[in-house]
């Protein structure tokens, strides 16, 4: 081990992301990237923008971007904080609101960053295990410091409606609630943000990556009371003052304005991921049922599927962990790549059924 | 005070930045911003990029803008770090080298953003005391835990040569020595980068906002050993793991290969400010060698002389805290800029000395 690193740094475990190929020629489902590609607002705004002025600093509020997203949600600026990609924003988040405390309950099935920013941050996380159908149980989130929810959820796909969301915002009053909504558009309940008129302990989490097509960009935001945003704005100036480049803000800006453009997309892609869950069960699959752009796909033999898979070129994302190593999750690409992807899970599936007669 | 924010959050002294006035008239000469444009490489990479690759997920590692970043600087990619911005860079360095340790020493009069993240990160900073005239005291540094020194220096814009930066290297082989060369291009000493080949624990963090007229991007880097730049990433992992967007990446790999232009900038800018020293100096105004792309001008009543500035839409830096609160940094901008703020000087010194006939 390196000798100069501090003791937290040694005792570490980062976050490991899906596989990133450099080269063309996979059919990458692996990060749930979306593929269509950005608002084409998005890129006349990248077109006209004036490169000179980048000798400048950016906004540091980036405040024409969060009045834009203000906008679009039906909220005030106030409740609006930008950041370089939802991941920074949650990171800032932890540091804010629950840094030193215990007591701070997450899905035990969730996205692999939370543990990572318990540890890295100082957070007691206790995990409440999901139900053995892995949807979660709201009764588990009670009297907490603090609750941390993807909602859709992440790998699962499932959702919790509105009625659920708030029963745990009201038996939380002491913590702050963040629900983190990377998925939101592409499911069928309604956001948590109807709710931040009545909870100053609510914060919602949004990304540019999924839904607005843009995580090469990195942008993320947070939209909550202002005493929460102030605590978010407090821990990012002891931090990095300008976390959003000038680009990120036009861009971001012109491409949350395209309300109709985001959902003509994400309707493509809830179109795509109805059809190739229907082929899926149809050739026998346990699919759970998805509000999100992925799928997640249960395999006696995940593992073998995975590298079946992978093989053909065809990336998706593995965990070899406990409850969920039976399990693919599997972006939404194109009809045509999940039409590849059914071929090659059947592919599998025969020659499995081959083996075993 | 909120009652959600963590006892870390609420303790807190964020850094404060110069003000960012969003209307146009003012000679703004408060954030050390260049000038000029950037490179018009960059306008040409950026007005040729693929923005509806923006979809995917960048390169977390920026590799190809750590190599050309390498070749200028004649290292290798792997002693190449890259952040979104050298703040960034900066907080991951200390996450990484210093959380926890105590003797971590960097001067007193300093980047106010040194002591901040200091309580952010919980490091045991000791401040040495610069002398008189500003200049660093070599064999104040010793047997510490790491070293944070910007060279030049900031606010005072004094530099140390390469043999004082060696000397301190060696004489504090236990810890991780972070030379900050954010003002470096407009320096006469030579980068501490060329020490690498001789020392494993030494890091030189540089950014993209001041010679290369990008401070709107956010992109600075770390140069050091393998071991080092590992650390960096270690924590980067635990935090986020693509903190740079694609086009801070294209447009910093374009910018930073384009050598000739940077040379051209900066020299126009050393020559505008030995220009207004001599004539500062000739008005009878104390003014430090400077090594940088600003001054640091000494004035009984710089507060009194800030306003006056101010009320002439003149924006400089003026801190009240002890040691340098006789002074005002001003940023070095266009000849003509700088001509008025001669001028100005000028009649606030006619007008002090009027009171006093």
């Amino acid at each position: 081990m390196n000798d100069f690193l501090s003791e937290k740094a040694k005792k570490l475990t980062p976050y490991v992301g899906g596989l990133q190929p450099r080269e063309d020629g996979w059919i990458k489902l692996n990060t749930n990237e979306n593929m269509y590609p950005p608002s084409p607002k998005m890129t006349e705004a990248l077109n006209v923008a004036d490169f000179s002025r980048l000798r400048l600093y950016p906004d540091g509020d980036s405040a024409i971007l969060a009045s834009a997203i203000a906008d679009v949600l039906g909220v005030k600026k106030e409740n609006i904080f930008c950041g370089n990609s939802s991941d920074e924003v949650l990171a800032l988040a932890y540091q804010a609101f629950y840094t030193g405390k215990s007591n701070v309950i997450s899905p035990d099935v969730s996205y692999g960053f939370y543990p990572v920013w318990g540890e890295m941050y100082d957070v007691g996380l206790s995990f409440a295990p999901v139900r053995d159908d892995f949807s979660i149980d709201t009764d588990d989130y009670k009297n907490s410091n603090g609750v941390i929810i993807a909602n859709p959820n992440a790998p699962t796909s499932l959702a919790l409606g509105l009625s659920c969301i708030e029963k745990i915002v009201a038996n939380n009053p002491n913590g702050v609630i963040l629900i983190d909504e990377a998925y939101i558009d592409f499911a069928q309940v309604e956001s948590a943000v109807s709710l931040l008129d009545k909870y100053e302990n609510l914060l919602v989490v949004r990304t540019f990556s999924k839904s607005h097509s843009m995580a090469g960009l990195r942008v993320g935001f947070a939209v909550g009371s202002p005493a929460l945003i102030d605590g978010l704005r407090r821990v990012r100036d002891a931090f990095n003052t300008y976390p959003l480049d000038m680009l990120a803000q036009i861009a971001a800006t012109a491409a949350f304005s395209d309300v109709a453009y985001t959902k003509d997309v994400t309707a493509k892609i809830i179109k795509t991921r109805e059809k190739t869950i229907a082929a899926l069960r149809e050739a026998g699959v346990n699919v759970l049922d998805s509000q999100a752009n992925f799928i997640f796909m249960e395999c006696a033999d995940a593992e073998a599927l995975y590298k079946f898979l992978y093989e053909n070129k065809i990336l998706v994302r593995y965990w070899k962990i406990p409850r969920i190593k039976n399990f693919l999750r599997v972006s939404i690409g194109t009809d045509e790549n999940m039409e590849v992807v059914v071929q090659c899970v059947n592919r599998f599936w025969s020659a499995e059924q081959t083996k075993h007669l």
